[in-house]
């Protein structure tokens, strides 16, 4: 057997699974049974259920750090077994695959990856035309592909993992169905900007530390000179690392976006926050 | 060195030692050390402790998704260090290897490829007698390949493992020890019927979004107009999907079996009710 | 493209990452993109947060396991982004490499491989000086390998993941930075001898089971016919299994450590005990 470009081979799971079930297991079987040279790699099953959002969040930081044409498969699917349609996303520069629902869990992939993009949303879509530079996409709707029969909970075997599979194996993408035209978008990913030019954005993941990071990046912040409020809890000034600073700390953290920590601590326990709380920032 | 077959070499791990210690760990280095090429697949680490049943009710619905020739090694064992007998059982329809300590953890694999099993059973035990088309059973005693000294509580490590690992090598598994003539087994696995056709089944597992998984396949159902029971909640006939459907909701999971789950919620929470708990379904 | 030695490229990670996070799967992709034939095992991320000695106790009684050469990369490091400094070990008997903050969490795999380590002890580190035959230590030092910019709160996937890769590929470690002539060590890692022979330890780790595995090796109990106290509770004698002994029940476990185990039930919860917690042995 030849042995496969092990680039090529490269496909990471984002799920809501969790780490104790045999749902991410499956997958991976499904995937080798196919492409039994894949390099698959557990990128994260500990996205809050059914949180589309969180996982978009994770997955657009996180996967810079793959290996070139890395192929990403993320799995947070509320509307499985519905009309929700699903999709491959092709970005060029760097180049990387995604599959996942079309449910605005690429939010933050598609932002970093086009131009402008507020420009052009519509109706809780974003429009791909021109975009042909930038990226392409595809709808997954060519059965022939697929696990049969195709259950109507579980189409991260039943669809995604084979579709990823052929991927890997290096099928076209417009083998899988036809070009999308738009994708469901989920705004706003970034914080809003008020009077005073107060910046309102959110939590969007709680790490094992207990960190807060919220969707603050180093960009959107006014200066080191900042205000944080969190859930009446007041933190003035970012630094920069973990140890040494004071009790509760803001700091941009490894993904690029704002965290808020607790030396030696928990900051969720410590603040009781979590994942949504709103999160003010204050020049 | 020359690159295995691929396929020959997948090793699967379904065990109860959950998802934060080393023990899984060590059975994959104790594999690798026997065999570089193995590619070893975490199936589940997440059963619940010590429960026989629902691992081998998550290994069964779960293998057939993994390459042909798959190695399944299965290790829920509270009676390490006992009289129990370890297992190798080839099944030859698709073929799969499994390992397992020999108490009852295989029953739903071997109901699954023993004819009429029903008739084959006494003391606990399924006679494998005359069965030589549709499966193999040997016991593991030959300890050259073993670990020594061979841990009184770790038998993961120092017997399946490198057992495990050997076999993916493509000895053969009558080195390992003599043929197994009967196997535990522990029924009931499947519901019983009572008067008036009513079913009395239970919750086998709960997955992570708290959907309760239970042993009725489809084909156990007299039809979708059933009324299901679970803890003083009725569920009144089966759909197909978690979305768009009634709060409470019974449908056939990817699994195979009955599930009970709600819409964007735990089914677990909101039901009080967890693994071991009865379900019954009228017609 | 050849294939590595596949024993060149066992690399095994120990964090307190959690098993819900993206954090190990982006050191892993780090690693495979310097090395796509790297084979990377998680060893485990469920360390206690910040508890440094807790994962050198598991890496040092579980890294024998895996393959001779293997590349053990550990990261619990609440200095992260402070003046800790970062180091790679080289073992000679058998051959391991280590990378670890050098904050003491390789003290347990020292004391292993350093003959007569309590002579070598002063102010908190280990002196290396006359081991050469032993082991090999270097600091790392050399920027050119990392990921810029370098973050100051996750040198697990900016520092350690790409040295590991570097080094899985066979680059010398000495290229890494210049060698440490001694790193810092955190006593009492064994058990301590008072009036009248009585020993007193701690319990190091805690299982999924509950079991509590403490720091007392088989070597320092003055036999079986000892009496074990923790928080209250005695235990008398050591026993073999889990199975079929007492209720409350001493062993030597898997690991070569003293164990307190509770028949069918965990004895964190029905000792109401934990890490830390002191263990007595009288003779």
């Amino acid at each position: 057997m030849k042995h496969q470009g092990a680039v090529r081979g490269v496909i990471t799971l984002t799920t809501d699974f969790g780490p104790d079930d045999v749902y991410a297991g499956v997958v991976r079987g499904v995937i080798l049974k196919i492409n039994p040279d894949a390099v698959v790699v557990d990128l994260c099953h500990g996205v809050n259920p059914q949180n589309v959002l969180q996982a978009g969040f994770l997955l657009d930081s996180s996967h810079p750090y793959f290996p070139l044409d890395s192929i990403h498969l993320a799995v947070v699917d509320p509307g499985v077994g519905t009309a929700r349609k699903a999709v491959i996303v092709n970005v060029l520069h760097p180049p990387f695959t995604f599959l996942a629902p079309d449910n605005g869990l690429l939010s933050y992939v598609l932002a970093r990856h086009i131009p402008r993009v507020e420009h052009k949303l519509a109706n809780g879509r974003v429009s791909l035309q021109g975009l042909e530079e930038h990226l392409q996409a595809f709808e997954i709707t060519n059965a022939r592909f697929w696990l049969h029969p195709v259950s109507a909970t579980f189409h991260g075997r039943d669809v995604f993992a084979p579709v990823a599979a052929h991927l890997s194996l290096g099928r076209s993408p417009a083998a899988f169905g036809p070009p999308a035209r738009s994708l469901v978008y989920l705004p706003p990913l970034l914080p809003v900007k008020g009077l005073g030019g107060v910046l309102r954005g959110q939590v969007m993941h709680v790490d094992r530390f207990g960190n807060l990071i919220t969707n603050f990046k180093q960009g959107d912040l006014p200066g080191e000179a900042v205000t944080i409020e969190l859930g009446g809890q007041r933190v003035k000034g970012i630094g920069t690392a973990y140890a040494g600073g004071e009790d509760v700390l803001a700091l941009v953290g490894s993904s690029g976006y704002l965290e808020i920590a607790v030396r030696d601590a928990s900051a969720a326990k410590v603040l009781n926050a979590g994942i949504g709380d709103e999160v003010v920032v204050t020049p």
